[in-house]
């Protein structure tokens, strides 16, 4: 799509699966990038990576309400969608989805799907529901476009996994990506709540992603989990950080947690900077 | 199909879907029909009914765990695949899935869909669990085959709302059709469950359907539902039935439930004869 091309923006259902059809009549694949807005960097490599995949992207943008806790962001989580209307059409995405919440959650909705195991613990513990929230608009999503492939940020790790798993549990045919990480040059992890931080804040965030890397080497040295991740927490705290929610060695797949790195694993960590909560997380592999 | 043609028995999804793909590549419309087997003349009405909708039927036949409570008939649940196969060939069914349970609900399997409202009250009281398997075991069917359309009995009439609330809130792209209820000549709604019953309880059941065509009569004259439908559960409990678990006039869609018949209701009972229990409901429209 040329830079000039004007980006089509969709409300509904039905457009979104008329756009995808006129696409699959052509014999092209689809590629669907489900995101809460704001986008940046980090969105635009699961565009890139859709494009690789698939030859049309579409970008959805839904601030989903029942993702979010009660003394959670969502009202003030940030929407710019002319921005990321522009963002998008500069990277090639092929359309914007951008339903209401009454598209989305008509009156009388009244379902729910819950995933057990991987959605336990992490931040399963300090969100309650989130992720029930997340698979349930997740699903919709992917049977209102039915893409060949659909693509999340590693970032989330826990939801990327939580999707795999409600993906392959229901048989919902379509392709699971998921896109590593994307970070700033002092390697704090790509946000859209980045935006909440001070420049205080902001010099002190970095922090989170040194301390992975840290506490990885130990674990991959041979230090047990516990050991190795109450360092780290104790250096997260030590730097400013307001507290840790959780700063754990799991495993790679199914989440559970891990004595010490003797198979895949992924380090993930939850704090407070501030108002700010941070997620970031960094994949082990054992010597 | 002519009747010496062999039915395909399907047993993965990728069969599945791939029989489902050859028929939409020939422009052919796909209905399916999920049942538990122990096929009678019922499931034989979604099947005449698939062929006036779609050009091919496939049936469905898993007795599906998740939906049985601990105390309830899963095991006993009559199996008879060679005769279901007959009765699918002889009345024009396409094929026959047959997955197994492994199929279904492979290890590490942990997803849950849940129903709010229409699942409550009636048989989601003495069933707790049991509309979260149907629906989840549905979502599975429905998305495995994506046929275009999709059948149910009206016999189960709350599991019929509660599959359209679930379709409709997850955007699965198929159209659910129910199919009125086929009854004996004495009024009996046919059920895979009859087969339980003893002669004696045979030649009572029929006063179940009998007692919702006379409590229909009251409350089309005006009769309230609280004194309608306790009239209606003395006749059932002094003709043999051992207890009524509920006998009430809900609205039709919502299944609210409804003081008099004042818009399209729906009056449901479950009961018990014996050691089984025996589900009916009949439609009213207000006079």
């Amino acid at each position: 799509m040329s830079p000039e091309t004007v980006l089509p923006i969709l409300r509904s259902v039905t457009e979104l699966r008329r756009i995808v059809a006129d696409w699959r009549r052509d014999g092209l694949k689809v590629a669907l990038v489900p995101t809460m807005g704001a986008l940046h960097a980090g969105h635009m490599a699961l565009v890139a990576r859709g494009l690789e995949l698939a030859d049309r992207v579409i970008a959805s943008v839904f601030v989903n309400p029942i993702q979010f806790g009660p003394n959670e962001d969502f009202s003030s989580y940030p929407r710019r969608e002319a921005q990321d209307a522009a963002l998008l059409t500069s990277n090639g995405a092929g359309a914007l989805y951008a339903p209401s919440a009454d598209v989305m959650y008509p009156e009388g909705f009244s379902t729910t799907i819950s995933v057990g195991g991987v959605s336990e613990g992490l931040c399963g513990v300090t969100r309650p529901g989130h992720f029930s929230g997340v698979a349930t608009v997740v699903t919709k999503l992917l049977l209102q476009a039915l893409p060949d492939v659909a693509l999340f940020g590693e970032k989330d790790y826990q939801q990327l996994q939580v999707i795999r798993r409600m993906a392959s549990d229901l048989d919902i045919p379509v392709r699971i990506e998921g896109v590593p990480i994307v970070r700033e040059t002092d390697g704090l992890a790509l946000s859209s709540r980045n935006a909440y931080l001070s420049a205080t804040e902001r010099a002190t965030a970095p922090l989170l992603y040194k301390t992975l890397q840290d506490v990885g080497a130990r674990l991959i040295a041979g230090e047990d989990a516990v050991s190795a991740t109450a360092w780290g927490k104790s250096e997260v705290l030590a730097g400013g950080f307001g507290s840790v929610d959780y700063l754990d060695l799991r495993d790679a797949s199914s989440l559970k947690p891990l004595d010490s790195l003797d198979r895949p694993g992924r380090l993930l960590v939850a704090a407070r900077l501030g108002r700010t909560r941070l997620i970031d997380n960094l994949g082990l592999l054992p010597r």
